[in-house]
């Protein structure tokens, strides 16, 4: 075992326990919608706890929280890790906030250990990650890193009309800190998996590599309503018959391209969907994700031909749109290389993953040098009020967290 | 060709255009729901036309509407004809109507022609036959054939909690006529095909020897809501991909039945039905037809098969209802006969056809004897405005309806 310094795993478990009593649900889960009055506590209780470390906490345009430890050179740029603190509307006490505590229980740890970094360390608290109130997901760190500009961020409403900028300010935390722009030394973002691998295979540290490049379509078929009782079936243009058999055809693709590939049809719309009509009409979703932009263009490829083969097979017309296109991202490899060094050091089961899910840290990688650390949830479940992980997960992750981050911010 | 008396077509289509006038649509079709004011304006004129034509007008609990032409002997039990003037919200200005005009215009050509029947001839015109405002469907005639209570008939409600004993007294059609329980010698509906036989195969008269049974089902597969990003694919239980494959199954298991089997999927509802999430369940229905209730329950045999099979090979939960039964009815051989009679003494193209569609003269079967006759309608379309049916069919259908009911009103 290496002597490097531990977090406290019982005093990050116990933050995560109250934070989690705000916005709780009777299921044990989390509501903490993005900058509802939940969030603003959640925010006022992690700025708090920030300010009893000895941070100073800054706020930008979009809500964005940055506590920051100083370094012996203030000058120089920091080393950041966080991640959000909003939760689905029945969501989890993990996702996002872990690693948002987990970055407040690294500077504490290092405050118990008399540690001083060359460089200083910032916690952020990215806003409205879950983009379950506003679309889309990761809006803030979107604007922060020049994925979108500032006007579009806050004018984003919620199913009330309510704007960003609107609801930012009746929390009180519309900030003033310059939107992005700044040197970041490194980055790390620790999470869950969100996924049943680490959990599956008993591995205690995902060291993820980078994050599947994703494609969306939406695809609309055009058959013919018929009563169901007066038309013969060789009569038919059943554009569920159709839907049937391309949702055969994706599954199949997904399977084709074994651990990392992933195709889901998780959407369907039926025309006129009533029992004694044969369906006219069906839209529905196709997604596909693979690390691999060239897998992504042969999916597409193939997608196209088996979607045009099916139709014309089951005489019925056919759109397909793409609606969504995310390239596959690579984290950066001294970064990631960190992070597997950590887990190495402190002698944790761990294995090369990538994320297939979005976060902050894929915007932040077009910025900043970035890696992100998983530890497993319990049946890979997240977004779900039943999400739980392990104390000696939470602990771990928080673990390699303090070792990669204190390495980087030691670095001239 | 014989020389039985023909009736007037373009009086007959005359009179469908008037009534297309109420509740006309703007697409060309009609919108009279039952017991609204538009289906009161609709009575109001049939009733005017068949006391024009020296019927008497009488009226049920249920507002079934019977214009009776007295025969020689009114003592003796009556032929009847008809169907329902109520059309679905956007309907077409056939499907019903054409039957109760046409029973008209058979009254109206014994008049022209001066010739007195041996029974009295009565038209009927149900209530609430398309089920749109209120459900079930067919529940007048259900109730006059006693497969209903009264009391059960009348409380049924709409959308707004108006229920048809409150409808019936707001449009002043809540009548006092004894409600079912006489003897009917014969009992005949004409109604457009609402499939597409007869339009391809080229035939003119549809001689409806039966009705179809039927067998609906209620199906839900159980899997597991997972991150589309996240969950490999061997990881997954895809309740869609279950539905998938049985929506494959339904379909060959209608086709392997040939020119009689029905076999349909016609609403699907998928949970959580979002575009990144793997389905965790779905709800669907399953409804077969045939004419041969040995059928049905082979069909019910296989289909518990496939459902358990499709599900244990997707490791997914299911639980499959029946929730309807209906058996198969065949029609009085003897009126069914007669019917035939008429079209190959009119020189008609005609086939024996089993009906896929419920109707009035399917619960008047129980009571009476009983055939249809279909003629076809464009494209097969029905419940739609682009419902058409060309004048040279309106006029057959009435030709052979006329010599039906003549040479049943003559028996002894």
């Amino acid at each position: 075992m290496s002597q490097a310094p531990r977090i406290n795993g019982q005093r990050l478990w116990d933050s995560l326990m109250e934070m989690a009593q705000i916005g709780a649900t009777p299921k044990g889960g989390v509501s903490r919608l993005a900058l509802t009055e939940e969030d603003r506590i959640g925010r006022d209780l992690f700025k708090q706890w920030a300010i009893e470390a000895g941070c100073t906490v800054k706020v930008d345009a979009m809500g964005n929280m940055f506590a920051r430890r100083p370094g012996r050179d203030d000058s120089l740029p920091p080393v950041v890790t966080g991640s959000h603190g909003d939760s689905q509307p029945a969501g989890g006490k993990f996702d996002g906030i872990y690693g948002v505590l987990a970055g407040l229980e690294v500077v504490r740890s290092l405050n118990d250990h008399g540690i001083a970094t060359e460089r200083s360390i910032e916690v952020i608290n990215w806003t409205n990650e879950e983009g379950s109130r506003f679309a889309p997901a990761m809006i803030a760190s979107g604007v922060y890193t020049g994925v979108f500009d500032l006007e579009y961020g806050l004018s984003r409403t919620d199913a009330q009309g309510v704007s960003i900028g609107q609801a930012l300010q009746q929390i009180g935390y519309a900030g003033n800190e310059p939107m992005g722009g700044r040197d970041i030394h490194a980055a790390f973002e620790l999470h869950i998996e969100q996924g049943p691998i680490l959990e599956a295979e008993d591995i205690t540290i995902g060291v993820v590599s980078g994050a599947q490049g994703q494609r969306w379509y939406e695809i609309e078929l055009h058959g013919r309503s018929a009563h169901a009782g007066t038309t013969p079936m060789n009569h038919r243009l059943d554009a569920l018959l159709g839907v049937a058999r391309i949702v055969e055809a994706v599954n199949a693709m997904g399977l084709a391209q074994g651990d990392e590939g992933r195709a889901t049809v998780g959407w369907v719309q039926v025309y006129p969907n009533s029992r004694n009509v044969v369906p006219g009409r069906a839209l529905f979703s196709v997604e596909f994700r693979h690390p691999d932009e060239a897998v992504l263009e042969q999916l597409d490829a193939q997608l196209r031909t088996e979607v045009a083969d099916i139709a014309a097979a089951t005489g019925l017309g056919h759109e397909l749109k793409q609606i969504f296109q995310y390239a596959p991202i690579a984290f950066d490899a001294a970064c990631v290389d960190q992070v597997q060094r950590a887990a190495v050091e402190l002698g944790y089961s761990h294995k090369r993953m990538i994320s297939g899910a979005g976060h902050d840290a894929c915007y932040l990688s077009r910025v900043a040098p970035t890696a992100m650390i998983f530890v497993p949830c319990v049946d890979g479940l997240s977004h779900n009020e039943a999400e739980h992980i392990h104390p000696h997960w939470s602990e771990a992750g928080a673990n390699v967290l303090l070792q990669a981050v204190l390495a980087k911010a030691n670095e001239h």
